[in-house]
């Protein structure tokens, strides 16, 4: 959605809130480099609102734990294994919300959930270089919806619609640092409500996120003793994991909106410090390439390098260097070197 | 601490906020006659303070998908499997925090964490008859803290000072309905940090919960297939569930603090439809005659009668009907019958 | 069962086999002291069967990772938290099988399955002080059996008869090392069909071991940084795991059956190497009495001191010397200092 | 390794034993429809020795559970979600054992890991049309060994070779039924030992099983009451389960080598009953097939339809006919249709 956005869009300033104005078609790594430019600070929208600006939430901020782990800690990275797993599409006679309308929603299960699987994968393992992937819609048309509000709605019986995004999306990536990807994304999965799953094994170690108990980390290292070895659940209430020190005692946990409160107080300590905030819009540029690189490989049905779009050579040369990882230093302070 | 307050305090009025006012000793009776008397809605409080009234959040609140499951669907009670385990203690150098001083906290692991267990026992099982205990203090000096807050502290090296309340205390429980209860509570077990665990057994199934997981249930069915049984972790987070229509949609969890927000829910509810608001203040007596009854049974070494106090045989009396059980209808509408 | 066996019989002298020859009645200390003369080894036998001989497999072979690291590495031991929670008695209409005749069985749950938590606890954490302890029969009468084995049975519907054992019982305990013990054994647990799980918590680390997963172990240390800290689940299927490197590569579990393959391993070791092998009848006689204390406790409703048969102070006098805390050395090789 | 030692044999003629008696080159069709005209029963041989034969018992065997849950009563499936993870090629010194010479081995993760997950899905979800993948060898030489056994091996530090098999192998699938299936197996994931661990989500439910927990299955069931919906974990030992009842009471669990004698017990039941036995060698074939089809999509970075060799015209046309799927009517009785 962000790519649409832009790509047609020319960024020559930026008003006085620090949002890029847009008054004609410019490429990209123009629009990157005001941004850049920009006195001030870019606020990160969030992906929850039907807007598709930047801030992807739960990719971001909800696996603030596995950052930690997987700077330096789980040593160099074989496997990134993402998965995103919802079921509320599971009844055929769901009806057909705007979330499945691609003029409303961009894409399906792809956008929605891969989106965050990607952005905390590049978090956590740098970028991604090529992907081959499908997609699926097991149900084709559905009742049109009486009402419906977030992921709930109620079915008309008689008139239905084609539904035009993939209910399922799932592709295979490689790393640049030589990582092996495997992400799936669906509303399809019985049982799995918001089975935002990450897995990375590394040289040292494993470290898996599941957002379904987003207070836990599960950490295996290499460097514990043969006969005691095993993967740690970690509670991450102690005052030595981030954000949580802000909140409550040990084991007493947070919930979904407090990853909303950690991204706000990101923003205001990044404000207050002059510090870069990450995730920024070269973040959702780059997460939306490899979105659209799966599409792109889904449609093909063939290997596709992200980043490489036929008709956007301006995308391509905006990329002249990798990013810097983040780096964490804190709430609010991960700076792009 | 309720008990205390109460019992050397009488009771002739209300005052404007729905707040007992006593101005000399009265028999707890009286006392409860009056709250009952009373117009308006009597308030519960948070133990979480140190004020030592009456709601007991965690024991209450959190544990409501138990108070579902054991309202007739797990069939007729065999155990109650209690456990309240924290590891704050376990440093020998923690300093001596208002918590560890008989004065100020009026007890140790046992009034701070078995009153939650209690509460929750008694709002799922019923009444408690008789019980044995003991209680353990495993460091009985500590440092004089410099500073603490919470759970907390640090302590000075030099003064050290006595620790006058009990690490851990555990005891065994006959319930009026004939289940038998196991209670534990100690601040000594390593790894627990807010492990608030109670499994019940009944006739028709078993059902688990863990404030460490407190989005979760487990729940065992007999009535499923022989094939097919198992013990089923329940995300509340659906809609069906109480409380939790109000928050997110399915798989989006909440933390902590939320089941305090529930609790001013339940009041908001009961004041807006006159309805009785649970737990009341009975309910926090009830609780408190419990953990007394335990207090003698350590001292005593020997089996104690719940309410049967020597000096206090006005609480004996006051127990003329057994309370009627919670039924669950919905957030606020626990009436007493 | 062993007790009444060796109580009323003398021992004189061991037979050719190594095994006890008891012509008439004898002290326990003489019985215990004839064994520990004779030459040869005596063979534990197993509890499974109905001869109530001192093998007890479960509790001292199946829970040899709990003795692996509650040898030091968990620091002063504080708890042992120890259920054995079973289910097939539930069924009201579950037929009289003889486990459930206290003359052929000598006691229901309780030694049925509290004598192998006993013997891990004991292992674990040394001697049992003092007890307190309840016991109760949820189903006071049952169809007589048209035939049964092992745990099943088929009922008749006309005739019943009285079960003369104990559903459950649950105690507490005091051991000599200052550490508090809490037991539950039950067969109506819904749910739980060999939940025989025992936790230690220590001063520096915890342990939790359940048979129905008997290929692991939980294991927390505090020794952990304190960001990377918590419960490991250690699949004990490596080399350095004590037994399995007998069987398969790490990863692939062993059964059930196996416990009895290590014992036989460590009693044919135990010969080959003249070693000493534990556990032995002495242990067996240890265990016995904390049952019986607890049995007494049941009865009496008060506090009873292991080991203080008041008809038996020759049982009380054989107690000289604690027995030395069981050393770990490899299979077989565990021997009484 | 099948398909090779086939495609280079004639068949005429089986041996008394029932054995292919392969005197020269003949058609992969032609050595089936031998088969199928033996008299006798052909004996599957087991993948875990080096002969490369069919029996693929963890695949087979080991989610025989799975089978029970798949055939009917987790609906129209939509997702097979299988990894097979394990890590003892982490360490860059272990030795280039005989399982990395692709000369001796075949493939490296893909043939030893992934015909178990082929084999299961198979069993499951039916034939797969078509597969991308991926391999990767993250070490790309090693010491040679100074011995090996199994998986363990020692390096001997001056020579070298190269590791001439694949590290790990994923690939996305499409079945027949229009199911998704996502694979992964790798020997390079920190922390997994026998991950052999399936997820299938269908339009009544999922299951999960891993076989390092193998005597427990997780099921979901979308007809559970919306309240009381979870993953229920099954412990797979009750006398209702395949297998299990010739074993143990319920919660008395086995271990890897049972996988084993229950293939055995297959076989001699087949034998006895004169019935169909499966997997057999079309199963064995056919899981050749997905594989090779993998393995040439790796090296070719396209989609590959399954059966389709270019130099093998006769392979494609000997698939005449979808093999039916597996029927579960207990252990030996799986009847070809």
């Amino acid at each position: 959605v962000l790519r649409h956005l832009l790509a047609n869009q020319p960024v020559t300033a930026l008003d006085a809130r620090g949002l890029p104005y847009v008054p004609g078609p410019a490429p990209l790594d123009e629009v990157l480099a005001a941004m850049r430019r920009a006195e001030g600070i870019i606020i990160p929208m969030n992906t929850q609102a039907q807007n598709g600006a930047v801030g992807i939430n739960l990719g971001a901020k909800g696996v603030i734990e596995l950052e930690l782990v997987a700077s330096g800690e789980l040593g160099e990275l074989h496997h990134v294994r993402a998965t995103y797993l919802q079921d509320w599409l599971l009844d055929p006679s769901f009806p057909l919300v705007w979330r499945l309308d691609r003029m409303q929603s961009g894409s399906g299960a792809h956008g929605d959930l891969n989106a965050h699987l990607i952005d905390a994968a590049r978090w956590i393992a740098g970028e991604i270089d090529e992907v081959v992937g499908l997609s699926e819609t097991f149900v084709k048309s559905r009742p049109l919806p009486a009402e419906s509000s977030g992921l709930s709605g109620k079915g008309r019986a008689a008139a239905r619609g084609p539904v035009t995004v993939d209910d399922a999306t799932l592709f295979l990536a490689r790393f640049r640092s030589g990582a092996l990807g495997s992400f799936e994304s669906t509303r399809f999965a019985a049982g799995r409500k918001n089975y935002n799953r990450i897995e990375v094994n590394g040289s040292k170690g494993s470290a898996v996120f599941n957002l379904e108990r987003m207070n836990e980390l599960e950490l295996y290292k290499t460097s514990d003793a043969d006969s005691a070895r095993g993967f740690r659940t970690v509670l991450v209430t102690e005052s030595s994991h981030p954000y949580i020190k802000a909140y409550w005692p040990p084991g007493h946990t947070i919930g979904y909106e407090h990853t909303f409160v950690n991204q706000a107080a990101d923003l205001v300590t990044a404000i207050a410090d002059q510090s870069e905030l990450r995730p920024d819009f070269e973040d959702g540029l780059r997460c939306q390439e490899v979105l659209e690189a799966v599409a792109r490989s889904a449609a093909e049905r063939r290997w596709e390098r992200v980043g490489l779009v036929p008709n956007a050579a301006d995308a391509a040369t905006s990329r002249v260097a990798e990013p810097a990882p983040r780096v964490p230093a804190g709430a609010g302070s991960r700076r792009r070197k």
